[in-house]
């Protein structure tokens, strides 16, 4: 159970094998004390505004398959986002898609301040601890964040299943998140396309600017759309699916 | 007094108006348990290659004159070397100079992974925190880091007195370092250059990369010849020179 005044980065499999390690900073839909509810129904908390729904189960199970460390987090995209920066709006939204966030409304600096210190820095402050680590003992990680979307977005069917997603700092950026996407060209039937439904330029690649950028990781961001992962067993099977795609990917990057 | 055993991130002055915030990574040469000396002697731990002298007083001073937050460091960079990614050579250096540090030699995994997790982690977790904290609280980071090199170099003289670098990732990296730049030419007699004694191509900017990079922080490190500041008084009498170089750039910095 998770201690409810403690938000650190939970870490699962810290010594697995794998040069792969997997992030899912929108795993949750834990709205504990002191924030609470921030004035959302159970149908708001439940629905993709508050997490990504599924994305936790295939990391997990892709954790399994691959022997891969594992980074989540513990509480709601909502109180603070972990793939925003601090001083985004979209950090801690005052409206998410069609939904207001009354809780997030008129925030005193300090409470925003509070928050930070509470959920983001230690957050990020873990996964980092986990990549230092896995650097100096030379298992140089590989980061793989792992999302998922909704198929109806204001509105918008979208048609795309699996997207995979790079940062644009560097030219190079793009390499594991291309091997990625051919891997799942030849080996799913899945409907994948590279930054989609969106892209680094939507600020979606936070995550990988602190942690992969830095270090010159490989990485990408998995982006599948949430209906496909609804359930225990819809999570095990995409995991199953996507499992052997990564390591695929992982080895075309040693041959590059 | 320290904690021998709490190697945390020093932090003065946390609320400081000014958007500047100082970091030396370098200001110590404290050699405590576990660790102790390195196998190195009395002058081997005073000699710049296991800190940069004279450098936390400039950074205190500027701090005090520009009512800026300062950063730093409690431990020698040669049980880790917080400007240097865990799995650089650089590190925990077997040699540095013409010196040999035993204390580096041999390292097991696991011997250098408690240093990582003892100095490399908690720096920058506190360092990222502090970053954070201000960007939520609209006092959005001007990062500048204040180190000292030394006059001669496997021999050979230096004749640069003071050294303005930038991280290269990006090309608008520059510009908060070119404005010191300009601002030391104008309002100094320090032989100033750009890039000096070296570059981002050296592996000199992983604190910036990590930092600044990737929020988009205006940034600059700072280089001064270790023998223009080699006590107390010519320590304040360079801070006293390069807080009006400072204002000058945040100047240009909002002109620009």
């Amino acid at each position: 159970m998770t201690d409810q005044h403690d938000f650190a980065a939970r870490v699962e499999q810290p010594d697995a094998p794998s040069r792969i390690v997997l992030v899912c900073e929108h795993a949750s839909n834990a709205f504990p004390p002191p924030w609470g509810t921030l004035g959302l129904d159970a149908a708001a908390q439940q629905a993709h505004i508050a997490w990504d729904p599924g994305a936790l189960g295939v990391a997990r199970g892709l954790a399994a398959r691959l022997d891969a460390c594992l980074v989540h987090a513990p509480v709601s995209r909502l109180i603070h986002d972990l793939n925003r920066a601090p001083d985004s709006p979209g950090a801690m939204p005052v409206r998410s898609e069609n939904i207001d966030i009354p809780g997030n409304c008129g925030l005193a600096p300090a409470e925003a301040a509070a928050r930070v210190a509470a959920v983001y820095a230690p957050f990020h402050a873990g996964l980092a601890a986990v990549i230092a680590r896995r650097l100096v003992l030379g298992l140089r990680p590989v980061l793989v964040t792992v999302h998922s979307f909704t198929p109806v977005w204001h509105g918008a069917p979208r048609p795309v299943e699996f997207g995979v997603i790079h940062d644009d700092t560097r030219p190079e950026d793009d390499r594991f998140a291309r091997a990625v996407l051919a891997a799942a060209w030849a080996m799913t039937g899945l409907r994948a396309e590279l930054n989609a439904p969106y892209s680094a330029a939507d600020e979606v690649t936070h995550l990988l600017r602190l942690h992969a950028v830095p270090y010159g990781l490989p990485h990408a961001m998995l982006e599948i759309r949430n209906d496909l992962i609804a359930d225990d067993a819809s999570q095990a099977e995409m995991a199953e699916r996507l499992a052997p795609v990564l390591t695929r990917a992982m080895a075309a990057l040693r041959g590059a």
